[in-house]
């Protein structure tokens, strides 16, 4: 199938994939004043009393705004706010479907980052938390950040954790099979934007010591003014060895590649000079950095990609339905570190022991038992750190 | 009933009034493909070469925000951003059920009109309309007119428009049964605020020639301080004697009296002053000018209130279903005054001759022929003034 070509025919039939329904009945007099005049004052002033009550007499505690400003939509670049709405759309649908959240897609018409904060901080008393969304890089480090300092409620940009935890849930199931630790595998990311970057300070968290990044320029080196000052505040926490060069260079007895760049970038020859037993999770969208044929037949033992049309998708669906219901439902101030490692371990464990298994590393994006651990294991980790305010 | 202690405890069993779902399968690979990345990029590609697209591609085409910022809701004033989202939530789940319209409730944390302007355009590339709600007086006409001025969607302030299409559709009904035309009728509207100036301005455009409007300082006059710009600038377009004094001297052979103003300022002696066959909307909320009962004691031969309880609500209910269907169906770019008398002719005409009378002057809000003819009116007109992008 063309999926582009039939993709673009079922949007002009569905007109619209999400849609706003009402949960109440409102078909006479006595119902009409208990949902709306007169009766409604009283929920309301109950709220005006208690800014809490928010999260109990609306639909506050399970609302989500899925949020953009166009500049980073998948890998089609800046392509505008109204152009980004179909993934925005989309990935409403997908949180209600995995998490039960109520999302809603909001396109923001400036690339200013002030502008992006304040009028995010401005809306933040209609939701329980903001999911922001194919901002690009750096900006969107300072959104997240000056977000998270200011808000009460949770935020998440999803390109980069959703796509650093179902990383590291691959490499945390990819490691049992080729017998390493965290701190021994040696690891290479290709690609320093937004997921890129959060993909190794994730892992660096996670347990990770010897791990390399590279962008366009080659590796990252600390000092290197040609890198942004986000990739050398990276390179300063990784590459120990202070190694310079290309790709190739840093690929040589690697254990694990990770993609997040650009297309067919990785040579068989590059793939031939990493370890035995060597890793590759090639996910440039919609075309990889090595294809896997190319990857299997190069000597790889382990490949993951982002396409839903081979084994071992690495799709970040798998991590943010859970993530949200986990934190919605104890009513989490933030997603906390622990949240988010919470997060990768519970994914990783979705897959039996003796089911483990070079083409099966990472539970199905449509399991929905896979969401559900992730929502717990959220949760739980949320009470545990002190930030939930619902504790039983 | 009690409805304002059943509907706090409605409301929190409810625990929200509206809910987003998706429209989509995606429940396999497949789907995933369609709804989803990859498919995805290809509307989102046809969206940046043509932003028309967005309301083909996706929601936008069906979407309006029921925006406020908590200063005026109903009648309990600012009572800030999130308490007010009771009634946004309410009246999102009757733009759902009487029009169709996916409506979702956005509260914004700032009173500043530029704020509040600014934070709308720029997410006005999500919807397909704005429908501002509860902004109080006279912040709420520089926010509208602004931001009719600068977007090319249509932008509603219910509290002025839908309370003055549907007083104008009573007051159509009303003439019938006293046997006078608009310009012969002598009307009086106490309250200066957002419903009652726009009120004011809608019947003087509808053909009224006598009307006066007094506020808490008494009748407005020309030039005199007191009274904000607004009303000064309305007391120059009515008020044709250029009479002074109290509400009370103002209701003196008055044929209809309009309140959207405070409880029990209206009293028996009051009406008896008035002309025969007077005419009372007493609206204030919850508690009105005059009772009914006391109202039709005291000699008014037509009394139509803002409750529920009693024949010839005066429910903006009525209005803004239908209004923003009719606008979204041909895509109007706004929506001018000749859609806003057409819906109160609409509305009007849904009573049939042979129905009139004086406890049935309205019909009821549940009645989704009335919405359904409002839609019709409105778009007919929008396409016969040129507004419209879609024709046929």
């Amino acid at each position: 199938m063309n999926y582009r070509e039939e993709s673009l025919k079922k949007h002009a039939e569905w007109k619209g994939k999400i849609e706003v329904v009402s949960r109440v009945p409102v078909g006479s007099r006595e119902e009409l004043s208990l949902a709306y005049t007169p009766g409604v004052a009283e929920p309301c002033m109950a709220i005006h009393e208690d800014i809490e009550k928010s999260f109990e007499l609306t639909r506050r505690w399970n609302t989500v705004p899925v949020i953009t400003d166009g500049t980073a939509i998948l890998g089609l670049g800046d392509i505008g706010p109204e152009a980004g709405m179909p993934v925005m759309e989309g990935k409403c649908a997908l949180f209600k479907a995995f998490g039960n959240v109520d999302a809603y897609p909001l396109c923001i018409k400036s690339k200013d980052t002030e502008e992006i904060i304040k009028t995010i901080k401005l809306l933040s008393g209609s939701f329980g938390g903001i999911n922001l969304e194919d901002i690009s890089a750096p900006r969107c480090f300072e959104i997240e950040t000056r977000l998270r300092e200011e808000l009460d409620i949770p935020v998440f940009h999803d390109d980069q954790h959703g796509t650093a935890i179902v990383m590291a849930a691959a490499l945390l199931n990819t490691l049992k099979l080729i017998g390493k630790s965290l701190d021994e595998v040696k690891l290479v990311i290709n690609g320093a934007g937004a997921a890129g970057i959060s993909i190794a300070k994730f892992l660096l968290k996670l347990g990770v010591k010897n791990l390399i990044s590279c962008d366009k320029l080659g590796i990252l080196v600390e000092g290197d003014t040609r890198f942004n000052s986000a990739q050398q505040e990276l390179a300063k926490m990784s590459n120990r060895e202070k190694l310079s060069g290309t790709l190739a260079d840093a690929m040589k007895g690697a254990d694990v590649f990770i993609g997040v760049s650009a297309p067919n970038c990785v040579t068989k020859d590059m793939v031939r000079s990493m370890a035995d037993k060597c890793v590759l999770f090639p996910c440039a969208n919609p075309v990889a950095e090595i294809s896997r044929e190319d990857a299997l037949e190069a000597g790889a033992y382990i490949v993951g990609t982002g396409s839903s049309q081979y084994p071992n998708q690495i799709n970040n669906v798998l991590v943010f339905p859970g993530i949200f219901r986990g934190a919605l439902d104890v009513r989490a101030s933030t997603i906390n570190q622990e949240m988010m490692n919470a997060a990768a371990y519970a994914i990783a464990d979705c897959v039996p022991a003796d089911k483990l298994s070079t083409e099966y590393i990472l539970p199905y994006a449509f399991d929905q038992s896979a969401h559900d651990a992730v929502a717990k294991a959220v949760a739980d980790a949320a009470i545990r750190t002190g930030v939930a305010k619902i504790t039983k």
